[in-house]
């Protein structure tokens, strides 16, 4: 049994890594939908063919019978193509934060432009299989999370649903991430002259990202601090989180809310008390690595999670998600 | 007037570091102390010459007539050639950890270690110009700050002074530093191969730098929650402070005590509020540069402070206490 | 049908990667072998379990059945080991340098060590299928090829056996590799901060690699200049071949001589006339992609031609004799 | 005695560099000359105060009593700018490509497009001070050598001056350099994430940097092959030269060949024989480093020749010959 699934935005980072994923899972081939010729491809060996490649519209799409598209676009290009493509009969999985808040006023508010398809927010379905895992299976159109929210909603939510975060005191979620997350678009910013050797902080308690934590955590604004960093590395997260604990009595106890909460997920991996990952522990892989160290008389918490922002970030989860939609073991084609 | 400073520990990093400063100071001849002969000099073009070499013995200390020694050594080097070389009529001045803590206690407990000189922690001065810049003018032995807490000092201090940090809520500091902080010995952690595209945590909570934070600026253990992690890059350290304000009424006022503290202090800048450096601002100097922003609704307070950690971090504050020692400029052979 | 590889030298660079793609491969269980517990694994999430672990005797060989056993040890290990390995019944992939030469003379000229194993040389058959697929697949003993020739002779011997190069003109191969080709032990040469922002030189037309293009693309030493160069980057292998050729009427003809030669070997893949790969087309694959230009009027070509060092250069590259030893497809388990 | 000096391009890596030294020189006060408004300045700490900024125009270059302008600016603008600064008094030091070449027909072959200027050819000086002091000092227009043909020049011409290169071998120069090279302006080739971890080679025999090495040492083109490559590395240049020597019968020969040559030029270093400089000998420096190595029987030479692109390669060298122009000491400023 073999599914169909188109990708826009295929030259881009996360759509380069959809691609690679695609093209060894097995049960679904991978189609090339041009939106737009500007981008050049990259240079191949003699006789290599890639994909099949077709139109971005909803003709091409139902010709070729797509059960799926993935959209590794800015948010205006989702917004303006989801419409049709959920018409013509596809599922549609969203790489960009188009629907991942719930109302216009708060898109606004954190992405700084008007949104365009409020009707479709209600149905989106926020992709992070762990939490939602039957809704998205359900879905029709499924907006996969940003990836600093991913590494840190996997590790604060079991925490905060066993009710052993001190709210009073705040969590601060300090987040580095490699340059692949500013995307393929060539800037000052990502150059490398500007990156290599160097380090800097940005959106420092303003990243467009934040609402997501709130939302899936259940924190309120005031009681997260959250600055991004770029790292001059290609591609990972890693977030250092600080919290305090209430009613527990060691790090062991921790380690066991989270291996619980997890028990059924294949992507989330727990490391001992004391032990946390490094970048290398994720990269190209769809797993998010969680680790701890907790002092027990002040009852201070710092918890390491670290995913691969194109797999678990991105392109990976992703996959997760239309691995659910289509029926699929969750894990196809991603370990 | 010339001075002659000796240089023990010339061919690690910190030590190169300052060999390089001393050559092209102006008021100091350096003269590199062969301690080890274990590890090789880099390639020279022909008819380069270096500074002179001398023994690492009280003679030739007397005989060169050295007014001063760095120590760019380990700390236990570094209690072993103190003694000798004060009463050989050097000043000292150590990069090391050896005195930096006040008690034999403390030292055990930070650094796992007996020390075997007790008696020079009370007359050593903590090596800081910013904070203690007469007795260091006046002092016999001087120990150098470490890197890590050249930076939070530095920010946390002004703040701290003027009563404006809630320590009810608590201090995070997420600390992050080149390579070139774990010195030039090799060793599988600080590996080509396992650095580069890697980022990492290590000593949550548990930083031998840590009991330096909480002397310099006023905190207490559980108010203060230290991580510090391993960047892909040579040089620089840059830390992420996390704290909540009280009596602050704006970012501008925040940016004001920082610029009326260091109104003195040339190698101390601060930027307009919301504005943060990045490492390169301070890389080859010996700047430490700190920015921030405050948050009015819920007075969250995100600092960012930046050194090289071979320069403010090392060898330059070394080159700075030099000139305080030798009644020379402040900021001498340092801009 | 399941086959039983063991590795000693699991910890290494090398060592490594065939643990990974041997654990992918769906026809071989991996063991691995303990020779010498100096080394730390590193850390991994609760529950993970790694392959099965023997000792490195030839009663765990016989015990376990070990079909196969690759050697990604230094040359004297492998010279110890190989011996005892034939005798319990394995047959050896070995991807040290100890059997690539034939004659304990040669040898000892460019290892500069004695060669104890001088016996075993002329069973020893070179590794490099697309040039001897038959005797690997009938051999008991196969020496891997080095990295740096592995790349050279895919792009000469071609050429060289359709007497295109001009052999009174010279051949000068201008080699680039990553750090992960020099091993996991740790050394100043492979420092973090020596190799960052650094380029450098070694082994000017002495490598030890020399040989194995000599005998493999028919060129005398004095034909054949070659200088290896350290890449700051942790994988990979980029060679500029410069020729001049004879009887050549055009780039085309050139890439229709390595397109024949190679039509039935999927690893090695050639770019049209004027394109060149770079690094990234062949990191963490099996692949030797190979590209080139030349000019009409005075017959100058430079041939650039590429492979991951610990891919088609060790580990991808000794699984592709694996699998002609073991009678499975070529490309089993590598593409 | 103070000079005044205007940079146009002050916001590119060479214009950058050229403040960086102007700013410590002590006999020169730098200007700014605004250009284009349409690049950002990097963030400040408050209270810096740049160099004094004025407007690119004649007016502005007679009011502030210009003394020489540095372009560091792509052809197109040199080749606008150059005739008005001449006329309005100020002497010229180019760092594009628009006056290095002889003729306007060689121009077109190399650089693809028409030159406007070519009745500036003429009296054009070509900037290599260690060939053409005396030139250098008395001219009005200056073109600064490209940073490729800079290092490849300095190693060449004393052995072509000497006879002792074998022409009929032909001479190949492998160049490496670092991504600064190709300026600040943001394209897909320097984003970070296409560089970093890569390595990759490009105009293969046909890059325009080509007839200046030709022009200065002598050599037809069929006999010099020139390969360029991207390094994953800021700044630095370091190239191989193969070539074979004739009447040579000792390595120390063409070292002291060397040596002779540049007795008088504090910039070039010359290394003891078999000895070779990395890039990190000559980063941040206005030095080029030069070793070899040399095969008595075969008479096979491999030179190493490394400059920083920014430093020798552009800025450094820049300002070497603004000191000739102005009469100030060759290395006022560079050591």
């Amino acid at each position: 049994m073999s599914y169909r699934a188109g990708i826009v935005g295929f030259r881009g980072y996360s759509g380069e890594e959809l691609v690679g994923i695609l093209e060894k899972h097995g049960h679904v081939t991978p189609y090339l939908m041009e939106h737009r010729a500007d981008s050049q491809d990259r240079p191949r060996p003699i006789g290599y063919e890639g994909p099949a490649r077709i139109a971005c519209t909803a003709e091409a799409v139902r010709e070729a019978k797509l059960d799926v598209v993935f959209l590794a676009t800015p948010p205006e290009v989702s917004m303006d193509v989801t419409p049709w493509l959920l018409e013509a009969g596809a599922k549609v999985i969203d790489l960009s934060g188009a629907f991942r808040l719930r109302t216009v006023e708060n898109y606004k508010r954190w992405y700084k432009e008007e949104h365009t398809q409020g009707g479709l927010l209600e149905e989106a379905v926020y992709g992070l299989p762990e939490f939602y895992r039957e809704r998205i299976a359900g879905a029709r159109l499924i907006s996969n999370p940003g990836c600093y929210p991913t590494a840190a909603n996997l590790a604060l939510r079991p925490l905060v649903a066993a009710g052993v975060v001190d709210k009073d005191y705040g969590v601060v979620c300090d987040a580095k991430s490699g340059v692949s997350g500013a995307g393929r678009k060539p800037s000052l910013k990502t150059s490398y002259c500007e990156v290599t050797e160097n380090f800097s902080a940005y959106s420092i308690l303003d990243h467009r990202h934040v609402p997501e934590v709130l939302m899936n955590s259940e924190l309120n604004e005031p009681e997260f601090s959250f600055t991004a960093h770029l790292l001059p590395l290609h591609r990972g997260i890693l977030e250092t989180i600080y919290l305090r604990t209430v009613n527990i009595g060691s790090a062991q106890e921790l380690v066991d809310i989270c291996q619980r909460f997890y028990a059924d997920s294949p992507f989330v991996r727990i490391y001992a008390p004391g032990k946390v990952p490094d970048l290398a522990a994720v990269q190209r892989t769809n797993f998010c690595d969680i680790g701890l160290k907790w002092d027990a008389y002040s009852r201070r918490t710092v918890i390491v999670s670290t995913i691969d922002n194109l797999g678990k970030g991105a392109a990976g989860q992703a996959v997760q998600n239309m691995n659910l939609v289509l029926g699929l073991p969750e894990a196809e084609g991603l370990l």
